[in-house]
């Protein structure tokens, strides 16, 4: 049994403003390629379908499409659930005519869950994203508190109905502990409440799990995050991008291939100096029409800079000064050099020359004199 | 051959603040019980399906479920299109996937709709809700600029297409040239351009209208809106609701019966003066837990009247006062009485007077006189 296993698509997600709908569709494609050429057996897709529970109208249409072309168009079984950020009642419309199809889509906890789905000789358990509080009333328990026992609790109910003559695969959604964060997945609770020990997993053949971004973020071979097929913060931009090939032999023995994939305008981060992101002998260097995000090093006030570096890097998505206490510190000199500063056309002055790096000719001093002079009339 | 015509589900739609969720739960109830007993072989529901483009989340779940009943669980087949409440992209999600159990949920112009859905001697043809742009786009043709246009250019299409040896329906959701209108139906464009000519639907056995809520809306026999299954507007409050069993002979010769629904808490229009409505003797011939509509006859002013009927009727959504101009002559009348009116006490006095029927004590005007001095001390 060979399958693929995705996850956190996030379609409709913004990057600073940015829609990513054009690459979320370029690296399906890649993702459909490669399941062609695999003759996979399924799709494994673990959660965070979208990237909000009311997703923008684009975003429901490139995912209805991604979903027709998988199954539909290319016949593929489908295993997938809800993760946080997907609705669950908005993206169970549909789940009951798709099963006829073997597009099995879990959003809730319900009793079909526990029986698992049998593909070839593999029994897939799709267990979606679900607070401790959905547990407690599912089960009619009131000790269930934590993320931690509740998964605990649904991994139990499985294995009652485990089939000896299959192996064993969870779908699942949540931060297993020790793995590793970035910045763009949400913490469901605060201090790690949401860690769920991986101990409860280890009955599985294999676990495919979505949640987390960075594709190595597990420690545990047999139980994976895949990663998201997009780099959906500045944060993940050093990270390989892609889905796992999961082959699971007759014996029980897992075969894990990561693929990457390339949307056509990657993110990138660039770290220099103001003026050497805007030097030709730089930037011909560099896909200039990529996502970029600047880090400038620089300590001096740069007026208009994301303007002036628009202009050679039309996407650039911002910028962060890196060395703030240095330009803070700058601004401080300025601001001691004079012990007039406090008259505010000579506040001007030094704010001026620290902007454009000019000091104020005879006749723009006279204009910022007899402005600072009517507007000090008009409060008196 | 057989079918239930319905359409302006609206669910999700709220009356005055109060969810109608029960309601439309207990009317659909109503629906199936018919469609079994009468064993249809279709159910066709002409748009507005959705009260709104983006549902909130129980809406969607009520829907999903009204489909799952009708088209998994009786196995009834269902012809649909969507209107101008539903988002067409977001309602489209499940389609395709839909199709394979007979359930045919039209919500865009594609070419597909113009080759109809044969069941048993009927070829259905679904056309959604559209905009003139998007028959400009679809036809790629500048010219047409109206809904009349527009339509007839769809229905020019379907008739390449009708097979002679069946009978043809349309199932559509425009406004018919001098239907009947509530004012719970969005008028699309202003001033009439959204007419469409019932002209053009001649060639059709039967058109199953959506849009209009009121059941006898259209004047002409084979062209017909279910209305609404409830009261949406207190406009609608002496309607009845319902929908229609439309059968077809052989000989193409139709059958057109209404039949009603009643949810448990019906919309009531009550017009009395304040006093009668407030009346045990009045009150006890009323359901008083139905959806309550006052329109106040009175013309003095009452305080609280609000508050005051929800004692009585625990369910009322709104009051009005019909008495519009009689209440604003009340009011003018006590304004002039004394020509000392513009002394705040005094202007007190006989707003008091005016909405208890009360005099001030000799306590009260202290008061009174003792908080008007403190209030303008405050000013000063």
């Amino acid at each position: 049994m060979k399958f693929l296993h995705t996850a956190d698509w996030h379609i409709g997600k913004k990057l600073h403003g940015f829609s990513l709908l054009n690459e979320q569709k370029e690296v399906f494609e890649q993702l459909l390629t490669v399941a062609q050429k695999e003759k996979v057996d399924a799709i494994v897709i673990a959660g965070d379908l979208y990237d909000r529970s009311v997703p923008p109208a684009e975003a429901v249409r490139l995912l209805n499409e991604m979903f027709y072309q998988l199954n539909i168009q290319h016949k593929f079984p489908i295993l997938s659930i809800s993760g946080n950020h997907d609705s669950a009642t908005r993206l169970e419309t549909g789940t009951p005519w798709y099963q006829e199809m073997n597009f099995h889509l879990q959003t809730t906890l319900n009793k079909a869950l526990f029986e698992g789905i049998k593909l070839k000789d593999v029994q897939f358990f799709l267990l979606p994203y679900f607070e401790p509080v959905d547990a407690r009333i599912f089960f009619e328990d009131e000790t269930l508190k934590t993320h931690d026992e509740a998964v605990q609790r649904t991994i139990e109910e499985m294995k009652k109905n485990f089939d000896p003559s299959f192996k064993q695969v969870l779908v699942s959604h949540f931060f297993v502990a020790g793995s590793q964060r970035t910045d763009s997945e949400t913490e469901v609770t605060v201090g790690g409440l949401d860690n769920v020990s991986s101990h409860h997993f280890k009955d599985f053949h294999y676990v495919a799990l979505g949640h987390l971004h960075h594709p190595n973020a597990s420690k545990h071979l047999l139980i994976q995050y895949s990663g998201s097929l997009l780099k959906y913060s500045t944060s993940e931009a050093k990270q390989d991008k892609g889905f796992r090939l999961i082959d699971i032999a007759k014996d029980g023995a897992v075969q894990n291939q990561f693929v990457s994939v390339h949307p056509s305008k990657d993110l990138l981060v660039l770290e220099n100096d103001f003026s050497t992101l805007l030097d030709p002998q730089y930037y011909q260097t560099i896909k200039k029409d990529q996502y970029i995000f600047a880090r400038l090093t620089d300590t001096r006030m740069i007026p208009n800079a994301m303007d002036r570096l628009r202009e050679v890097y039309p996407n650039i998505i911002g910028m962060e000064r890196l060395n703030r206490a240095g330009l803070m510190n700058h601004i401080q000199q300025l601001k001691h050099k004079d012990q007039q500063l406090l008259a505010p056309d000579k506040l001007f002055a030094v704010f001026y020359e620290g902007v454009t790096g000019k000091t104020l000719s005879q006749k723009q001093e006279e204009i910022v004199t007899e402005t600072m002079e009517s507007i000090q009339k008009e409060e008196e």
